[in-house]
């Protein structure tokens, strides 16, 4: 057994924020546009509405958007933060980082003491830049001030089959010490491994390869290697016996939701397969326990039908709660499962002090990590869950959302791929249907240069 | 003042590997053929030769190759290695991180328990990777593992005034505790502004948009930022008075070497500037400094020249040996300011033990960082000076070079071009040109995922 480090700095979230576009298509609306049978998308993938944008946000933008807005409701000073990283995949430049852009938010203060880049590996980016600041404030010439991490994407689909499990949404996460989450370095666990699962080669193209079915058995291979270190780590390092029942709340990376209710339905089987958790699963997956076959599970349709079954109550007073946002706005790639935990907050807020939540994130080719969230109460009370709760103000913005149709979300997609690549280019789409606050491309000038500009709050 | 932690890790790095192309043009031949006065690239950019790869190599294979041969070297178990981390610009999927590619390096181990991903930010992605992988073998729950950080790019420029600008390599170098080559991180500094002095918003091309005066303008301010807080960072968190002339060697991110015979005249300005430094260099430039207008000193023809004057003796003594490697393999961008340390580590070995070394990386877009490096004996003698100057076999390496013709650099650039995007595809150069255990891409199939193979060692 490892020794352990006396020392805990407590290390964690202090503030959340969320952006996504004001403009949605519902999921019952794309069956019917699509001719497929009703429930295709809203059962099937578990999906309610999508979020999407036309060609007046970019990666950029979109991260500007939601970095102001973390500075501008909790008040942060800029000279306040020594740390800036971005995870995403949205990529326009192979060089420039969507970090420098964000820079201009700290011109005028004069802090240019800033360290931090931007990360990538599909949705897995956010992941690793809080990991990195973390890290950051927990090392020893820490020099006091915060981190910001940001995880933002625009997913979008060629026409076709996957367009519905598009998205757009960006995250920003305040990192410090003494945090209302708390992230526990010690029993957190990571499986990566070379996979063709989800990748972007045509770099011309906003358009994914996805090799779908492959991407699920990788996503439930990692989430079975992370939770079970997970459990040896929080057995070892912090005396606990970690079963899916100790824990009150689960996140998930949420690429759709039916992918989220299976994951769930996952760490069930581990735990039979642990000799731990409920008997009633145990008796009902114990022929798989039995045979002693992991390899062959991942795509066993029969166990499948079992996990979805037992799953259901589990789900429901552990997970669903978090899933909400990501079903009304899609897929959001390295934002998705910190989207999750914005909502479990925003639901929540200071009654989930005592709780146990863990967090699930994958980014394909792949890499994956499971750690603990622990919310406390800060010593400093400058940053709390309630304040978080109040801040995010989920409800009021998912209803201040405005509905479109699907031939409005392919008119935004075409609009994207003509602008790709375009120099000089001026956006067809303006900042009307935006919300207020909101950053846009103002322009593209023949340099190539990028221009920004913010709608007004008012 | 701020407080200091009592800790000291002694965190740096442990070991480190190298890896250019086999081939190579001379910069003498490049003027011929491309017609320019004698000294254009070989005085006027600082360059004696440059290193190119045909169609055979990708950022994934150049990484692979520099971290086989690092665990090899090195005799480091995979199993050993707890975080992974590349940085890069060479971007060739928006998606799948090069991370995931090397974790074919662990794959029999059966390690798949390795943080990290890939950091993008133009020419710093190396130094955002470095800086990571402290802080996490400096943070409190650190696992007792090594990590590794690979910086590696291959840079090509289109046929014109750029093109002889361009290299190609790759460095890895071991991260942990007790290290050879500690890094202070209590004196380092950081300077992030949003530029547009060099950028790839061609996603379909190899070929940077470059504003050559901008980049060395953005260079420089950085570096007078980074140095004069270097210098107060010295002065309150080590009580050393650090001027220039207190270094033993100076690194530089060098793009071309006469950029870096530019920024060390700007360390000797800034000291003047700062009131300290050789009476003089004082003297020399004690107009500008009686002006008292930074901002107009950074493109002054007049300072320049007086600068390159009396820089003369100290960069022989203190810059020169590091830049050997860089000025024979040309810009490797990410690579390039850490294979100076490797160039210094292989000339100097253990005798580095007790000098004073410091770093400057820049990276456009812009973030730039300086640190010092703490050349010392590491308590388990496991890793040394004398370990890595052996294992480099830099003389060695570029004696085994072979010199070709600017004819076939324009044609390997051109297989380069013509590859772009094609799938199923087969590279048209083979591993014959590569040096024994160099990694190639054997094949992209149908569906777009890349195959590589290793030259056998022998």
């Amino acid at each position: 057994m490892a020794s352990f480090s006396p020392i805990d700095n407590n290390v964690g979230i202090l503030a959340v924020e969320v952006y996504f576009p004001k403009s949605y298509v519902s999921q019952v609306d794309m069956e019917a546009a699509n001719g497929v049978a009703a429930g295709k998308y809203t059962i099937g993938l578990g999906q309610d509405a999508m979020a999407f944008t036309g060609d007046q946000e970019d990666i950029n933008s979109v991260a500007l958007s939601v970095v102001h807005s973390l500075l501008e409701k909790y008040q942060i000073d800029p000279k306040e933060i020594g740390r800036l990283e971005v995870g995403t995949e949205t990529i326009i430049d192979k060089s420039k980082s969507t970090k420098t852009v964000l820079m201009t938010l700290f011109e005028q203060s004069g802090n240019h003491d800033i360290e931090g880049a931007t990360v990538i590996n599909a949705c897995y980016g956010g992941t690793a830049a809080l990991l990195n600041a973390l890290m950051w404030v927990d090392s020893t010439e820490w020099d006091g001030r915060y981190a910001i991490v940001v995880a933002a994407d625009i997913a979008v689909y060629a026409d076709g089959p996957a367009r519905p499990t598009g998205g757009c949404g960006s995250v920003a996460l305040l990192i410090g010490r003494d945090a209302p989450l708390k992230i526990d370095l010690r029993t957190r666990t990571t499986y990566a491994v070379h996979a063709w699962d989800f990748f972007k080669p045509n770099l011309e193209s906003e358009y994914p390869i996805v090799n779908g079915a492959l991407s699920q058995t990788v996503y439930l291979q990692s989430l079975d290697d992370c939770y079970t270190r997970f459990v040896q780590k929080c057995k070892e390092g912090r005396g606990e016996d970690m079963t899916t029942a100790s824990l009150d709340h689960m996140l998930f990376h949420s690429p759709y939701n039916k992918l989220v209710q299976k994951g769930f339905g996952r760490l069930l089987f581990v735990d039979a397969w642990l000799g731990q958790g409920e008997e009633r699963v145990a008796q009902a997956v114990q022929q798989w326990v039995a045979a002693g076959d992991i390899a062959s599970t991942y795509e066993d349709k029969a166990l499948e039908a079992v996990l979805k079954t037992v799953s259901v109550p589990g789900y429901k007073q552990k997970v669903a709660l978090a899933c909400e946002l990501s079903k009304q706005i899609g897929n959001t790639y390295t934002a998705s499962v910190y989207l999750n935990l914005a909502n479990l907050v925003s639901a929540a807020g200071d009654s989930l002090v005592g709780q146990k939540v863990a967090l699930y994130s994958y980014g394909s080719g792949s890499l994956a990590s499971m750690f603990a969230i622990v919310p406390r109460i800060s010593t400093s009370h400058r940053f709390s869950l309630g304040k978080m709760q109040s801040a995010l103000d989920l409800p009021g913005r998912l209803a201040r959302r405005e509905k479109l149709t699907p031939g409005h979300l392919a008119a935004a997609l075409a609009a994207r791929e003509a602008a790709h690549g375009q120099a000089p280019f001026a956006p067809t789409f303006t900042p009307d249907s935006l919300f207020p606050g909101t950053y846009y491309l103002k322009q593209i000038n023949a340099l190539q240069e990028r221009e920004y500009a913010r709608k007004p709050l008012a």
